[in-house]
C-alpha cells in the first residue's frame, strides 16, 4: 500500500472546486458574474425553490463533523477529521457523482452546532452528519431532521445499518432463516442504535442490544432516553452479559476487539450469522471464525469476504436523496435502500452477501428502490 | 449576451467538486479513506498546521455571505445570493486557482455570524466576507480579524479600495499629480469607508466622505463608530453638500446614480479625476463625463474604458494570502498589492489607468509585491 502520509502530502488536498464555464471575454464575466448574474438571484428571491434550478444547491451536500468521534480515533479536533471528510467527498463524488464539502466545525456545543448547519443549509441540498460522539450525534440529528426542509443523513448510523440490513437479508437467505431470528447487537453507539432501530422498523422481533454492562433491558436503571429505546426492542427482558447470551441466530457487533467472547458465538444456533464490524481490527479474526465455524461472517475489511462497508450505501443514499429531493428521510427509504443494496448481488452465497463496492449498479438500485417509496 | 437565466438553468451550479485522485482499487480507497486515512489524521491532532500539508486548508477560500447586501439588490436572502456567490468562486479559480466555497447564512445577527464563521475556520485557509450589509459587516470584519488566525478579506471594501488606488496611482501619474491632491470620495459604505481609510494609509492627505447628509466631519452629532473615523479624515472641517463641494482633484464616487451632482464635477480642480462606481448604472455616463470634460474618468462599466473592477484585484490578493500564509491583512499589504495592480499597466494613459482583468501578470505582480512587506 502506498504511504498514506506521502500520498496526502502529494495531492495536498483531496478535492477541489472546479468550474463549469469558463469566462473567455467579459461577455461571460458579465452573465456569470455582474450584473447578468442578478437575473437568476431575483427569480429566487422571488421563489426559494428556484436555487435548486440556478444554483450547485441541488447537488451539493456538506459533510459535517466536530471531530470529537473520528474513526476509531476518538476526540482528535476539526482540524485533523479533515482528512477523513475530504476522503468522504472523493467516494461521495466517485460512486455518487456528488458535490460534497467537508464542514469541520471548532464547536462541540449540540445547540450550537444544530444552529450553525442550519444557518448553512440554504447553499446544500442535504447534510452528513458525520463522527460526532454519541448520545450528542442522535439530539444533533432529531432536531435538524425536525426545523430543516433538506434531508439529513447519519452515516455513522443509517449508512452502516442499511448495510447490515442488507447483508442480513442475503444472509438470511442464503440459510434459509428470516426474520424471526433471534438477534444480539453488541454495542449502543451509532451504529448500534441505528441498527438495533432499523432492523426493528424493517420487521425484526426479537433484538437485545448489548453494551458494556449488559443487555439494554427495561431492568437496568441507568438508561439515556435513546438507549431507553433500545430497551423497549428487548421483548424477552434478558438482562444478562453478552457471555452469557445463548440461542442467537445473528450476532452484529459494532463495539471493539474483544468485547465478543466465543462462549457467545458458539452458544449460538446453527446455521449462525456474525458481524464484527470493529474496524480496522474487527472482534473476530477471520481464523477464528473459521474455527468457531461460523457459517456467514461479516466484516469491515476489504481482505475478507463479505465487507460490511458503508461506502456501498452512502453515495447511492444521497444521490437519490438528492434526485428525488426528499425533505425528511424515513424508514421506509432506508428499508428500501437495504433492499436495492441486497438485490445487487445476483446469486448471493455465504461469501457474497453484499456487492462490492465498484459495482456500478448499487447506486441505481438504490434510487429505483427508494423512488417507490416517496 | 448570451440570457443569464437560460445560462444559470443549463449550468446547474457554476462550480463543482472535483475528485484529485481517483479510487481504483480496494488499495486505493484504504489509503485515500479509511484504515490509511488515520495516519495523517493522528498527525495533524498532533500538530494543527499540518493540515495546510495533507488537507485542501492551505488553498480554500470560504465565500461568506448572509444576503443582506447583494450586488445592488439590497437584501435578497442567502438562497438568491448563490448565483454571485458561485461567480465570485468561478473568478477565483479562473484566476487564482484558488479552491472557493460559498457559504450562504440563513443568519443575520452578526455576533452569531462571527462565531459560525469561527467554528467554520478549521476547513479555510483565508475567509472572505462579501455582500453583507454595513455598519454590520465592519464589526463583523474587525472581530473576526482579531478572533481568527487565518486573513478575514471583505472585497467589497479592500478589493474595491485597492483597485481605486491602483487606478489612481495611474491617473495621478499620467496627470502629474501626487498625494496632495483634494479628494471627495461619495458614498460612506463599505466602499466608501474603505476606499478612505486605504488612501490615507496610503499617504494620501485630503480626504472629505460625503454621505446623503453631506461632508462627514467632526461638526455632525449623528455618526456611528465608523463615520467618526471617516470624519477624522476631514482636515478642513468642510461640512456642506456634496453639491457644494469645490477644487477637487479626485472624486471617487460608490454611491448611487443622481448622487454626484453635475456642479460638483465642473468645480473641480483640472486636471482631474472622477471614478463613478455605481454598478451596473455609473453616478455618469460616459457621454455625460465627455460633455462635462472630465480627463481621466473611470466605472465598473466593462463598455467603457478604466474598468475599476474587483475582479482584478481579489483573486491575486487571496492567492498572495493563502501562498504567503499570512495570518493578518495589513495596511501595508493593502498599497502593496495596488501598487503591484498599478504596474501591471506597463505605459498608462488617461483611458488606460488599469489593467485587463484577463491579464495574466496581475496575479504575479500582486504576490511579488505583497511578499515585500510580509
Amino acid at each position: 500500500m502506498t504511504d498514506p502520509i506521502e500520498l496526502h502530502r502529494k495531492l495536498h488536498g483531496k478535492i477541489f472546486i472546479g468550474a463549469k464555464a469558463k469566462m473567455k471575454s467579459m461577455d461571460d464575466m458579465a452573465t456569470l458574474y455582474t450584473p447578468g448574474v442578478a437575473k437568476p438571484c431575483l427569480e429566487i428571491a422571488k421563489d426559494r425553490s428556484l436555487a435548486y434550478d440556478y444554483t450547485m444547491k441541488w447537488n451539493t451536500v456538506a459533510i459535517v463533523t466536530d471531530g470529537t468521534r473520528v474513526l476509531g480515533l476518538g476526540d482528535i479536533g476539526p482540524e485533523a477529521a479533515l482528512p477523513v471528510m475530504e476522503g468522504k467527498a472523493l467516494i461521495m463524488q466517485q460512486f455518487g457523482k456528488i458535490d460534497a464539502i467537508p464542514i469541520c466545525l471548532a464547536e462541540k456545543d449540540p445547540d450550537k452546532i444544530v444552529e450553525i448547519v442550519k444557518a448553512l443549509a440554504p447553499g446544500f441540498g442535504a447534510i452528513n452528519l458525520e463522527d460526532i460522539e454519541t448520545p450528542k450525534v442522535f439530539y444533533i440529528e432529531k432536531r435538524l431532521t425536525e426545523e430543516l426542509d433538506i434531508p439529513v443523513f447519519h452515516d455513522d448510523q443509517h449508512g452502516t445499518a442499511m448495510v447490515v440490513l442488507a447483508g442480513l437479508y442475503n444472509a438470511l437467505k442464503v440459510l434459509g432463516k428470516d426474520e424471526r431470528a433471534k438477534i444480539g447487537i453488541v454495542g449502543a453507539g451509532s451504529a448500534g442504535y441505528a441498527i438495533a432501530k432499523l432492523l426493528h422498523a424493517a420487521g425484526f422481533s426479537d433484538i437485545i442490544v448489548f453494551d458494556s454492562k449488559g443487555a439494554i433491558s427495561k431492568n437496568r436503571s441507568d438508561l439515556d432516553q435513546y438507549k431507553k429505546e433500545l430497551a423497549n426492542l428487548n421483548k424477552s427482558g434478558f438482562s444478562g452479559m453478552i457471555s452469557e447470551f445463548r440461542g442467537a441466530d445473528v450476532i452484529v457487533s459494532a463495539s471493539k476487539p474483544g468485547a465478543l467472547p466465543f462462549e457467545t458465538i458458539k452458544a449460538m444456533n446453527k446455521p449462525n450469522i456474525v458481524f464484527a464490524l470493529s474496524n480496522p481490527m474487527p472482534e473476530i479474526s477471520l481464523e477464528q471464525a473459521k474455527e468457531l465455524g461460523i457459517d456467514i461472517f461479516g466484516t469491515g475489511r476489504s481482505d475478507y469476504p463479505n465487507q460490511i462497508n458503508n461506502a456501498i450505501c452512502f453515495p447511492g443514499f444521497l444521490r437519490a436523496l438528492l434526485d428525488l429531493r426528499v425533505k425528511r428521510i424515513t424508514d421506509a427509504m432506508k428499508i428500501a435502500a437495504a433492499k436495492g443494496i441486497a438485490g445487487s448481488v445476483k446469486d448471493p452465497t455465504k461469501e457474497r452477501i453484499v456487492p462490492d463496492v465498484f459495482d456500478r449498479k448499487i447506486v441505481k438500485n438504490i434510487f429505483r428502490k427508494v423512488k417507490k417509496v416517496i
